[in-house]
């Protein structure tokens, strides 16, 4: 048997790092760290970051995992994330095999928390049942949806009133009519500044938690343009962008 | 100019604290703990070990601070809850004048996420707007949300899908139509025996990252009668409950 723990490490500001996750990066024996190109070399700095901050013994392990690309979904987008997690999960299971001894454990550093948009626990699950004897663990992070709430200083619900988490290419579908709070992730479209704006707010973050963390919020009519314009800058002088935000009616507040 | 600091403490595990907010609870001149009453005491008892634990300097200084009770919502639920607030505010005001001078910091400590379904960020902006010289900062927390997705060692979201966060109020009006994945919190009233449960499982959870820790998952036909009786079993033996769950169309998965 070997154990795989899943850690949620925070969204980009190592000091969102729980005693929970901090204690079972140091029962890890080997810390697996997904490599997912240039692009996201940033995103493999944080988590080296993380692990020679908050990891007590020297020399511990660490193991690059080389993530798949994904195929462009075009109509079939179950479909090919379905693939890709199996080709994920392949990958995994490989190392966890050739780099884990029978007995040892193994940390898999999630971005934010693994419950929201993130496909480890779904590639886990598939490794184990796809028949290599596995216990896994969950330790829950702090997400950027919670950054972003946080940075912005609101509370994500109207008073006893819902909120959806959703993607911006769900979004680029419309504003759900029966919604008034509405916060959206992987939206690399804009879909925000597609929308009808009448009677929105929006609250936007980039790079939440981290030092070039940038913020805008305001009617969405006035605000789509200007936050248009700075993520392109950003996106042009990072090379990357990660922006997650709130589009609330303003009825709610 | 006085300064508070929202602080998320997780949703009963200490553990769940980060490092950002054991530094800010390290920041504070006085820290201010709601008190509900009899009933919530094993609230009260939670915050104040996690001040014992995480705060280095001897002799800090607490100030309780009692929580007028809400009025029975009736028809008029947002007209009570702005009532209440208004009425907390009043306090906070007065304590804040009282026990911190100009320049100092107090802390609030949230349970869970201050962004979900709380009232703390509301209150302190109302304490601001009546003119009291505030500045403030929000730390955020892991929420129980979260610790019942790692509980369970599920995503809440299914493959490039929404979830809706919701209370249990509103899922007494139905499981709603265009949703596939519904958190439910704040459910007194166990919504979710009273749905038609065809086609859906649950994921639920009492007293989550608490020794006493309930977790109960499955089709919700069969699983929805369990839970009725394992809720009220613990209710009558703690004397109070905290619970949430995840409810999700089996397709989904
Ligand atoms: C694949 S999802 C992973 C979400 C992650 N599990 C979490 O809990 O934050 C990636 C999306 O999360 C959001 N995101 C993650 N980190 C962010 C950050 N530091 N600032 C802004 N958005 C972020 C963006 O919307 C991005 O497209
Ligand atoms: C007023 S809300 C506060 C939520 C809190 N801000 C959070 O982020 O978890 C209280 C509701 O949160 C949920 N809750 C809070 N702590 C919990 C726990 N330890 N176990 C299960 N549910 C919990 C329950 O649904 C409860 O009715």
């Amino acid at each position: 048997m070997r154990t795989i723990l899943v850690i949620g490490i925070g969204a980009g500001n190592p000091d969102h790092m729980t005693v929970e996750a901090i204690a079972a990066l140091n029962r890890a024996d080997v810390l697996f760290i997904p490599d997912k190109g240039a692009e996201k070399a940033g995103l493999r700095h944080l988590r080296e970051a993380i692990c020679r901050r908050f990891i007590r013994a020297p020399g511990y392990r660490t193991v690059a995992v080389p993530i798949p690309r994904r195929a462009e979904a075009g109509g079939d987008y179950r479909g090919v994330v379905d693939d890709w997690h199996a080709r994920i999960a392949a990958a995994y299971r490989g190392l966890f095999e050739a780099e884990l001894a029978e007995g040892e454990t193994g940390a898999l550093l999630v971005w934010g928390d693994p419950a929201l948009y993130d496909s480890t626990l779904r590639v886990v699950e598939r490794v184990a049942a796809a028949g290599l004897a596995l216990d896994w663990q969950v330790h829950p992070g702090i997400s950027s949806v919670q950054v972003l709430a946080a940075r912005h200083r609101i509370p994500l619900n109207g008073i006893g009133a819902p909120v959806l988490l959703t993607t911006g290419r769900r979004l680029a579908q419309g504003f759900p009519a029966d919604q008034d709070s509405v916060v959206v992730m992987l939206d690399g479209e804009q879909a925000f500044a597609k929308l009808d704006p009448a009677g929105l707010e929006i609250f936007w973050g980039a790079y939440l938690g981290m030092p070039d963390e940038i913020l805008l919020s305001g009617p969405l009519a006035e605000t789509a343009p200007l936050i248009a314009q700075v993520r392109a800058e950003a996106r042009a002088r990072h090379g990357w962008i990660m922006d997650t935000y709130l589009l609330r009616r303003r009825a709610v507040a």
